[in-house]
This record gives structure tokens, sequence and C-alpha cells, in this order.
């Protein structure tokens, strides 16, 4: 039975207008998923909002100022001492250069169809996996409605 | 171009031994959603986990203790002067009696194909309608993996 504490971070689907979205290759000395492509975004701070942990972390992780979008689903990870639930939002760029963080190795924009070619963080595998159809382009989905 | 501020509201699938799911219905003087049903939880009060704020809810709403397990998807709702993130979590009871607060005018134990049959509050008809998976049982399901 799985009874670690649970911990929330706040990541952000960042499309720009081609369509591609933004990831990020986690650190090759990161402890968890390291050299992997992931979701900018992390950890709320103790007292913070959720949307207010979402802009600061993408203003640290890609200098970008952000506006948050929509909901799109979840994802869980385990990690040693933690059970992580991964809440996705959708969102575009207002602003800024980016600049990513000693996190990160890279950026890159990487289109709908290319994401499942990067070796991904387990939790934006899972995630991809599930919910395609938030991958997809409304032409070329069966899926939407 | 909606510029309302957001919040961040955390709902329980909490099913019993036969696969029903926990709903509540909201009070007829409720300003939102009156007399509709909806999952049992509410939002984050400051400086609270999103695990400590659905246990406390779910004590304050059903009076039963609970053990929350995974992520399961979000959903959005505008309400005047916010836009209301639910995220999704399923669980199971441990421990406890039913007993709803004012909030609510009735609980009901609701079988997976019933669940469309009642009239359900704005969010929860959208969350219900794009994860119908989450509702089907697995010998049921076509899309589950």
């Amino acid at each position: 039975m799985d009874i670690k504490p649970f911990a929330l971070a706040i990541r952000l689907l960042l499309f720009n207008k081609n369509g591609e979205v933004l990831l990020l290759q986690r650190s090759k000395s990161s402890k968890t998923n390291p050299g992997r492509w992931e979701l900018p975004g992390g950890k709320i701070d103790p007292g913070e909002s959720f949307d207010t942990a979402l802009n600061r972390e993408i203003m640290e992780e890609t200098g970008l100022v952000v506006r948050i979008s929509h909901a799109a689903g979840t994802a869980e990870q385990i990690v040693p001492g933690w059970h992580v639930v991964h809440l996705m939002m959708t969102g575009s760029a207002i602003s800024g250069k980016i600049r990513i963080s000693d996190e990160h190795e890279e950026y890159r924009w990487v289109g709908i169809d290319e994401v499942k070619h990067l070796p991904l963080a387990d939790w934006f595998a899972d995630y991809y996996s599930n919910n395609r159809k938030i991958f997809v382009r409304p032409e070329q989905s069966e899926e939407m409605t």
C-alpha cells in the first residue's frame, strides 16, 4: 500500500504559433529522470496559489512571462519519499526571451508528432500517452468534439 | 479574453465496493449549480497542502475518513469573479459514517451508468463526458489499456 505523502506540481503546456510545445531537457545530474524531456513547471511553495507558483516556475525555468489558459489533465510520479501529482495547464507566452536555468540542459519547441520520439520524463510519458488528444491538432483528431 | 483569477478546488471520486461513486446534491440555495449533483471536495485554504485540503473537505462534507489514491484529471468552471480549476483524485473510505453538511441536500452512491441521468454541476458534467473511461469498469471498457 502506497502511503507516501503527496506533493503537487503545476506544469505548463506552452504552445507557440506553429502549434509546437516547449520542452526542457532535465539536467544530466538530476536525481530523477536525468537527461529526459519534460514540461516546465514545479512545486507550489507554502502559501502560494497554483497559478502564482506556475508563473514563478516558468519565469525561473524559461525566462518567459506567460498567460495561463486552461486545465489539461493530470499525471503521477512516484519518487523516493513522495507521490507527486502533476497538474497540467495550457498557456501562451506574452513576453520575454527564453533563458533556461541550471536545472535543464536545453530547450526545444517540439512538433506534436515529434514528442514521442524524445526520451521523456516518466510522468510526462504517461501523460502524453493518456492525453494524446491534447497534442493533436483539431483538424487531425478524430477524438476531439 | 478571460482574465479572471484562478482558484483551485480538489475533488474526490470516492468509490465503494460495488463500484458506485459518492455524489452530493448541492443546496437548492447555492449561488452556483443549485440542486445539482457533484463530487465532494472544495478549495484549498491558504497554506494548506492539496491532500490535507481534500481530507478536510471530505470530513466536513461527508463525515468520512478517506485514503486518497490517484490523480484522475481536471475540469474547469467559470463563476463570477473566478476561473476555478477542479483537480480530481480517486480514493476509498477508511472509516466514518456518512453525515452531510448544510451545503448539500442529499447524498447518493451512484452506479456508473446512472451518473449521466442526474442533473450534474456544470464542471462535473464536462468532466464526466470527457473522462468516461474513469467511470467505466475495466471489463466494460474498450478504451482502457
